[in-house]
């Protein structure tokens, strides 16, 4: 509850909302005209014009002319994003594998850079030294420098970048934004793996309609992202939605956490191996190839994979009936699942859940971003920062 | 993303800001001086003179000495809100009684009427009926009308009032809402019961300091209220929070939502009942006198409540998890358990949750307004819209 804002700053503040919010309409709604623009910010057009052309002044656009008009009249000028003109870096940290992306403005990949890693082995100062050579590489290539930068790390981390607790890359109490801005001399911004994987399907993917979803990721941990409202739902220190910690099992499986019976024992990676017969710890492409022969096979699938959606089954039911989503999102490997066993699921779900049965049509779905949900949703938290 | 107001409309924003700003401190916040809503709200003594002597010309608060003043100089006047001049209906809708009570401005319970039901045996019609009647008689007494009402519903509850699913009053897919604001002839907004203890535990009770809380209520049903970053968490219907069907003992005892062990039947009153060797169903007074009782016998009370306790903790390991909260409120019949219960859940929790571990300082502690805390919160739904 503060003042209200003097009187004399006023115009300022509203040229920079409107800026902002144009820049934003550019960025995750693509190019259109400057009629669309007026239309959908509510703006007049000489307010638009004003704002398009010095955002073409700075480089940030250009107008062409559209492809698509076919009748008479003036054509219309098309407002384009130019990806190069402002860019972000996008780092995911990974157990297996990290990558650094460089992202443009509307948000095209224009470079990235991947290594792999021996599960759980990296050193964070290992980690901060290979992401600022290669923000360095992507920086030469593109000529120019990144405005901000934004990590997906797996675990409970804090939005500057301190690591409570990242148990699978044996992490904990580790200052990861501090070292990372330094080492980038960049403002950093660092969210939860599965947090940013719901911030992007909620901003590019299957989740854009969505004002209250869930994400679930199953990677080699299992992690939950929250969005109410349209907006994240973080908790303290960044902790919402450990949801591979949801004790579904009394007396279960020991899991590294202390309890026994977490859903991460019965749904996570190594859990998904034993149910396709394969070792614990295999390579992840065996696993998906496995995934998607069975894919081809309903029946089959169903009978290998009974064990593993019982159990994927009742943590989504306990998802839906604490987290109340119209929609939940399954990523990573649950993204690779055969359809049979995704339906099969939604359908345990629909039925036995209190609160899908109390509110109806909530959905469950697969992400249609696949593995790079994590980086796009990295580079989406610095854009939010950027624009 | 809307275009900025028209200059025009400015000034009567500001003023109408403020003047919300204004009711809200002192409802919440309680009496104060001038001076001290000058510095709490960022505005100048003259603003808050004007706002103030508007207020006590249409009566909603008077100006006094302070009685606490001992130094020299002018005697502070102190601005005390005036709860009969502006009041609201709060109601709560429960499975063995339901309370209609007449809270003022500034939060004072002016009056209230309470009736017992045989459980869940309610109709819809026999509710609004009743509270019909009993809001008739407060106003009588009262001498006036109230501005709105705010109603607690334990079941999934949309906040127009439409109920999807109330399990334990039996009710499914009926609007309580349009009823009731039809009988009143006044408007009605509705939340779930938990929802409310969680409002009325963040602006009366012992969660006022924290941004990020869960308050766990344990009538007949067990139910959860989620606020994050000060703001209540809702989700699609308001179907947030169903912690009494989270899944924690497959295969254990039937629930009537179809599943089985949900944590309801190892928490819930029947629970309680079961471990306190009292039959199920038993009167709330029964129970809470056996929980009293076994309150100066710690000893005693963790052998007899062992099993109580560890579905308890389980359960609450779960919400940690999913839900990050930095502090857990237990409300309604775990606000009763002896104190060395409280302490033992909340060590396992600190123990085994891995949130708590990796945030630290999660707390766990009873609710500070007991079961009036679903009417109080009912009442803090009504102001909201009514300040």
């Amino acid at each position: 509850m503060t003042g209200p804002p003097t009187a004399g700053t006023r115009p300022d503040e509203v040229r920079r909302h409107n800026r902002t919010a144009l820049l934003r309409r550019l960025h995750v709604g693509g190019p259109c005209t400057r009629a669309e623009l007026a239309a959908e910010l509510g703006l007049n057009r000489s307010t638009i014009k004003a704002l398009v052309d010095g955002l073409a002044e700075g480089g940030l656009v250009v107008e062409q002319v559209s492809a698509k008009r076919l009748g008479a009249g003036r054509p219309s000028l098309l407002v384009l994003p130019q990806p190069r003109a402002l860019w972000v870096l996008a780092v995911d940290v990974g157990v297996e594998q990290t990558t650094v992306a460089a992202v443009g403005f509307g948000g095209e990949v224009l470079g990235s850079r991947t290594w792999t890693l021996s599960r759980g082995a990296s050193s964070v100062q290992d980690v901060v030294g290979k992401v600022a050579l290669a923000a360095r590489r992507l920086a030469d290539r593109l000529g120019g420098s990144p405005v901000g930068a934004g990590v997906s790390v797996p675990g409970v981390v804090r939005r500057d970048g301190y690591v409570h607790e990242a148990p699978n890359l044996h992490w904990t109490g580790v200052h990861l934004g501090e070292l990372l801005s330094t080492a980038l001399r960049r403002p950093v911004l660092v969210g939860n793996d599965a947090e940013l994987g719901a911030l992007a399907e909620h901003t590019r993917g299957v989740a854009r309609q969505a004002a209250d979803m869930v994400f679930v990721s199953v990677d080699v941990g299992v992690g939950g992202g929250v969005i109410s409202e349209r907006a994240a739902v973080r908790g303290t220190g960044g902790s919402v939605g450990e949801l591979g910690h949801m004790v579904v099992r009394p007396g279960g499986r020991s899991c590294y956490c202390g309890c026994r019976g977490c859903w991460e024992t019965e749904v996570g990676e190594d859990a998904l191996c034993r149910a396709l017969s394969l070792p614990e710890g295999s390579a992840r492409e065996l696993v998906v190839s496995e995934l998607r022969s069975l894919g081809e096979q309903p029946e089959l699938a169903l009978y290998r994979l009974r064990e593993f959606t019982d159990w994927l089954a009742l943590g989504l039911i306990n998802v839906v009936n604490l987290l109340g989503p119209e929609l939940v999102v399954l990523g990573d490997l649950l993204a690779e699942l055969p359809p049979v066993i995704v339906d099969e699921v939604a359908e345990e779900v629909r039925q036995r859940s209190l609160v899908s049965r109390a509110v109806g049509g909530i959905r469950i779905t697969t992400s249609s971003l696949g593995p790079e949900a994590k980086i796009i949703g990295a580079a989406e938290l610095a854009f939010e920062q950027a624009l």
